[in-house]
This record gives C-alpha cells, structure tokens and sequence, in this order.
C-alpha cells in the first residue's frame, strides 16, 4: 500500500485544500468523509468510496485495516498517510483513523410535491443542520429543501452532526421555499410563535406534508410564512422562562408527533 | 463611566482569565454573560449583575446604554472597554457588545424526589447539553440531574446555547443518577435501542417522572439503565437509514410528548 510521509506530495496537498476550503470542495464537488461511521454511510448509499485513507497508527486496527483491504479488492485508492499528515486533514481533536475522499452525487432536480418534506429558511448553524438532517432521516422525511443562508449540508461539521444522514436524502440546496410551499399537493405547516394554533389541534394525518423551520432567532421569514398553510406552535408551560426552542428539537417534536398521530 | 484601554489593568487582567479559563471560572464561580438576552436572563432570575462591560462602540447603542444606565443607578460596576479588550473577553465572532460579570450562586442541595426531573448521563458537547437545558426549561422540568463526565452548564458554549435557561433550572452537577432514580418517588424512563418499550405504549400520564438520556454515541450507562423503572425507545421508520436521534432532539420528542399526554 502506497505511504506518503511528505507534505510536498502533490495528492496530499490537494486532499489538504479540500480539509481545508470550502471553496475547493464545492468547485470539485468533493468531500472528506472522517471516521468509519460516515465512510459506512457512505458505502451503504453509493458504494465503496474511490479514495481511501488511513493514518500509519490505525492502518494496523482490524476495523481500519477491514476497511483498506475491502477497498484494495474493489479497486479504491487506499493510501496510509504519516500521523502527522493525517491530523492535518482531521478535523477533531483525536483523529478516526479512516478517511475517504467521494465526490458529491449531482444536486437532484426540481423537488418532488407529492411527498414528506423538511424545509428549513436560513438555519445557519451546521451542528443545528446536521442533527436535523438525521432527524428527517429518521422520521422518513426523505426530501429535504433548504433555502439561501442555511448552512453546507456537507461541510465537516455538518457531517459530522448528520452521522452520514446527508446520503439517505435528497437535499435541495438554495431552495425557493415559498413557490415550492404553493406547488406543495398536500397540507404545510410553519413553526410561529404568534397566531398560530396549538400542534396538537391541527390536522396531521392527511398525507403528504411539509414542515417549515426557521433560523435560529429571527425564524420563518414572513414570505415564507405566508406561504404555509398554517402557523403551528408547541405550547410550552416554560414560555415565561425561555422565549424558544433550539430549532432541531422544535422540528424533532414535530416531525415525531405526526408520525404518532399517523400511527407509524 | 471608568473607561479602560489598557490590556495591563489589572481587572480586566481578571476578567480575560475569566474568559479563558475553565478553571479560574470554577476556582472563583464567577462566569461571564454575553449578550444582552444572556444578561437580560440573569437579571430575570437574579437582579442586576453586579459588573456591566460594553465596548466603546456598543456603548452608544440605545439598548446598550440603557443597561448601562440600569446598572448605574442599582450601583452595579460600569465599564466601557476598548473594541479590542472588549473583543478579546468575547467568544463569538460578532461580539454583542455587553458582558456582565456575576458570581454563581451556590450549588443546589439534595434533589427533591418528588418532582418531574430531567437526567443526563455523560452528555459531553456543550451544545447539545445547553439547548437540553433550554427543552427542559421550556417544558417545565425545573430539575435537571447532570452526571459526571457531562459539559459543564455554565461554560460559555452551554451558555449560549441554553439561552440562559440555567437560570431557571435547579441544576445538580456530578449527581449519581442510579442513585437519585432508586429514591424518586414516581415513574422513571431511560431512552434504550434495545429491549425498549416503544413512546407511546407507555404510560406517561403518573406524576412526577424522571426522563434519563445518555452519552452520544454509547447512550446511557447499563448501571443507570437497570436504575430506571423502564427502558423507552423512540419508534423510527428511518431507523434503517439513522442509528439514533441526536440527544436532545430524543429529550424534546419525551419531554413533550409527556406533557401532550397530560393534556398540558
């Protein structure tokens, strides 16, 4: 297996730059997926990745040493770095000891409106954004629109809050949530903390539905709210104490409680 | 006003270790609030702080100068900063333009066994753990239990993540979990991928209880798991996409779930 030990060595500097800019990954439209986790995502959506790293203090671990061997056989470049070089791509302070360079799978096109979907205006904080990509995922809201101003569903810590939940879904990226809203063929519902009915007084079982969450702060721009159907809010007995909810768990609630009362 | 410029003054020589170090902020219990909706927060729950920073430019701003003139009259120490001291105590990147020193007030007692209580097992990212303060706040459950070996609560990432809810929360640090669940007097749930009742099979409705979540990634300890009553799983049609919820976004769809089941 190919060692590289010298920083001069011109893959490792492209692989640095894309660790490093999140202008080189989108104009190559590649990423690094860090730690076995994300690589199984990963494999389990699009197959084994083309690219392959390790460090030389993980290649030896059986999992690590699993992972080259596998992408040896299936023809992937699998590549063990000097532990300096690969901390300098990590991006966590104890390293995975597995790295896999992919290429992002083209944006889909025009948004479905005839299924579940998430739509999410200007939620800019990427640890927010990933956990609620997982939560989609898990819900089994498979398409998710997000509009300008939401943060990179596939820069590092993105995807490290998404756990790999980003290649389970179809993710529209600078979305026009409002004219997606008035194409929508089934009910939609926005998060609003004024005039807006209780969650559990409004109709959640016709099928299909969308969601709407706004940023942390500011919430659903008034546009975009226009365009739902309806205002929903969480009734909370602790409002004299906290003005909101984290923007994730407010949508975690949401999507759960239609699916309760679904019955799924 | 006492305006400072100089990094030699020797409080605001204390008030950058504040800043910087955890341990100084332990060793005197002091911590910094920043942000006018984290002081308006304590001031909510403890009256006014007795030591208000803004920066030279922030100080103009007309809620900015309100609280300064606030302070003043209720004798709280007023400082106008430099815009580089002031940007050197700040964590975020835009800084706010107020900070207010105050003092902790002294860990809570024993917990009560008699009352809804929220339990957290080796929850480690400060994010998570604020916005989990924030849900439990928001829901009613003044009680918070934290084991050893989660983020501290009043660290400046749990701070602006919790929105202050710390303020309104009794919150136990290094509590023993097992412990306080074989004394509490009503219902105990610990969330569990295996072996777990699903949400809504069981019954929520007895007052008090007692929600445990556990450590992101290795979930909640099996010594506090056999401690609880019993072991609740979330029902997921994505669940062969997504492993698990994030912690919090798991607390929020329990916590509210428990009280739409109350009627709450």
């Amino acid at each position: 297996m190919k060692v590289i030990a010298s920083r001069e060595n011109p893959a490792f500097k492209t692989w640095k730059k894309l660790a490093q800019s999140g202008h080189a990954r989108k104009e190559r439209r590649q990423i690094l997926l860090e730690g076995i986790h994300l690589v199984e995502s990963w494999h389990t959506a699009h197959g084994m990745p083309p690219c392959l790293l390790a460090s030389e203090k993980s290649r030896a671990r059986a999992e690590i040493a699993d992972w080259l061997a596998a992408g040896e056989r299936q023809g992937a470049q699998c590549v063990v770095l000097a532990d300096a070089l690969f901390a300098e791509l990590s991006g966590t302070e104890t390293p995975g000891g597995l790295i896999a360079i992919v290429h992002l799978p083209p944006a889909p096109e025009t948004p479905a409106t005839d299924i579940d979907s998430l739509l999410l205006d200007g939620v800019q904080d990427p640890g927010n954004l990933g956990s609620l990509l997982r939560t989609a995922a898990a819900a089994g809201f498979s398409q998710v629109l997000l509009s300008v101003g939401c943060a990179n569903p596939f820069s590092p810590k993105t995807l490290r809050a998404g756990q790999g939940a980003q290649f389970q879904l179809r993710i529209h990226e600078t979305a026009d949530l409002a004219a997606f809203l008035a194409a929508f063929a089934g009910s939609s519902f926005a998060t609003a903390l004024l005039d807006a009915e209780s969650l559990y007084a409004i109709d959640l079982r016709p099928r299909p539905v969308a969601w709407v969450f706004g940023a942390e702060g500011s919430g659903v721009r008034s546009c975009v709210l226009a365009a739902a159907r309806q205002r929903v809010r969480i009734p909370m007995p602790g409002a004299q104490s906290v003005e909101s909810l984290n923007v994730g768990h407010a949508a975690a609630i949401c999507l759960f409680e239609t699916l309760r009362v679904r019955g799924q």
